[in-house]
């Protein structure tokens, strides 16, 4: 319904030449997707500590937030870029894992009351909500630092070491990534909507963990340096098409179908891309990022083909 | 004058045989101290981004609590730990900035309002009280992350790898190490002091981070295993006499000495060593496990001399 706001890039359907009795595009990614969100739950229970480990108190915390469900978006790009690079999805867990842990541990930090004060997340109360404030601001360390725990202790990688990755993941994490992002997203409330800011402040909050997401997965594989680079430009165009997309579904969408509190951006004052160009040229805007990204996997061939997909499923996506 | 504290240990001046003409043990380890002290101020101003670099905001506040002075404890045992295993000092600055960032955020979570609500460190504003807190919290959370940055940016070592040194400071700093310490500080508040609840929260909340500052300084410097455990043992054992004489402290000296607010583990109801056994018992107790610990530095002979001094002198300071 949505695909007439491609403005650049090819259909879907048309992205990979399906051999007669082949399943549909959509039908591989749904496989794919089924396939890998159980390897990947599977290996998020067991990256933190038991909740019967001691203290009781933050591994419950922990877990709760890690194992809240949620579309687990970066653990499967980033095992999708394994596969990209004639990797598996399984060499991508730890990084798999630990770029989840950063994303989890974020929300929490995100979601206190001095911050964004939300009680809502993923339709469940929010860490703070469900176990104080004191315990959720532990929690959200506590996934930050076993993040690192979980990646160092990845094996012995074809072309990269196990540090490649954690410089790669503390970069991107860090003061000149994400959270750059949150400092310039509190900074923005309430300021009159500037081009430059908006993007910046997606660019680096939701867009470097995407882009590291897949950089990590590439690297899990032992790609080579173009094949990263790639990942990183298609993780660049695709983090803006994402949170365009976010942006727009917060503006338009209740929250029982987000799961967590709707039209907050607009209430907060929030610098967002509805509130800067409109709906509409933010759904051609998604649109033209999306067709950037799915630009940047032509080297992959038909191994980018899951990474093509997902790219549209998410245009697509209404929660 | 509180020499004769010590039960079991040799006394300060006795520990290194001396020649003719030699410094002193206390003069030694003074000119070791500004030299080693230098060094590492340099590497720290270094090791987090310029205050000018974007956004200002959270850089600033970085450097606001990474570099207001202190102790440099941790820092110092790890240089020392590398001088130990026949390392230099500077081999081990990676580790030593990594350990003093992984301190510095853990100093500002912990004076958070949701936490222990401390408004003065070092004779300072709390980062909180300076810059809001919304940017403690991610100034927390930035200086933690770049802790694994700076390590994981170390250069190859002899024995080990950078990867090895991330996953023991993960360990160390993560929910079962510093954080599972803070947790049970918290939730020992206002309870009946009990001595394993006591010892749990100490051996975690202080004693984790001392002993992998030891174990990186040596895993630097290409220590062999028996060694790496040797400075385990050590920083076990000063880490809890390390604590008995901050308790001790906390409870005796003005706020204007120790550069924070003073007598508040007891307002707080906080489990705390002169609490459970009285300040006498306390002070013997502190004596014992410094004696303790310079007992596990004998496999070192006259290269763990440093340490030991530092052992003594820890035990002597009014602040």
């Amino acid at each position: 319904m949505k695909k007439n706001i491609f403005r650049r890039g090819p259909s879907s359907a048309a992205l990979t030449p399906r051999s007669p009795g082949a399943l549909s595009p959509s039908k591989a990614l749904d496989a794919w997707l089924k396939r890998t969100r159980a390897l990947l739950e599977k290996s998020l229970r067991t990256a933190v500590p038991a909740a019967t480990t001691k203290p009781g108190t933050i591994h419950r915390a922990m877990r709760y937030s890690l194992l809240a469900g949620g579309k687990r978006l970066r653990p499967l790009l980033c095992c999708a870029a394994s596969e990209a690079c004639a990797g598996t999805a399984r060499a991508a867990l730890p990084a798999a894992c630990a770029v989840e842990m950063i994303h989890a541990y974020s929300l929490i930090h995100d979601d206190l009351p001095c911050m964004d004060n939300d009680d809502l997340r993923r339709g469940k109360p929010t860490s703070h909500k469900m176990f104080g404030e004191g315990i959720a601001v532990l929690a959200g360390d506590a996934l930050l630092t076993e993040a690192f725990a979980v990646l160092a202790a990845a094996k012995p990688l074809a072309r990269y070491n196990a540090s490649d990755l954690v410089a790669e993941l503390a970069l991107a994490a860090g003061s000149r990534g994400l959270i750059a992002g949150q400092v310039a997203d509190l900074a923005a409330e309430g300021r009159k909507p500037s081009e430059p800011a908006l993007y910046f402040i997606h660019a680096a909050k939701t867009g470097m963990l995407l882009r590291a997401s897949l950089k990590l997965g590439a690297m899990s594989a032992g790609g080579i340096k173009t094949q990263v680079a790639a990942l990183d430009r298609f993780g660049f165009a695709l983090g803006l098409a994402f949170q365009i997309q976010d942006d727009i579904l917060d503006a338009t969408q209740s929250a029982k179908k987000l799961g967590k509190t709707a039209g907050k951006d607009a209430a907060a004052g929030k610098m967002t891309f509805p509130a800067l160009f409109g709906l509409e040229k933010s759904r051609l805007l998604a649109g033209q990022w999306t067709s950037e990204a799915i630009d940047s996997l032509k080297t992959f061939g038909p191994r980018g083909a899951t990474l093509r997909h997902l790219a549209v499923r998410l245009l697509q996506r209404d929660s």
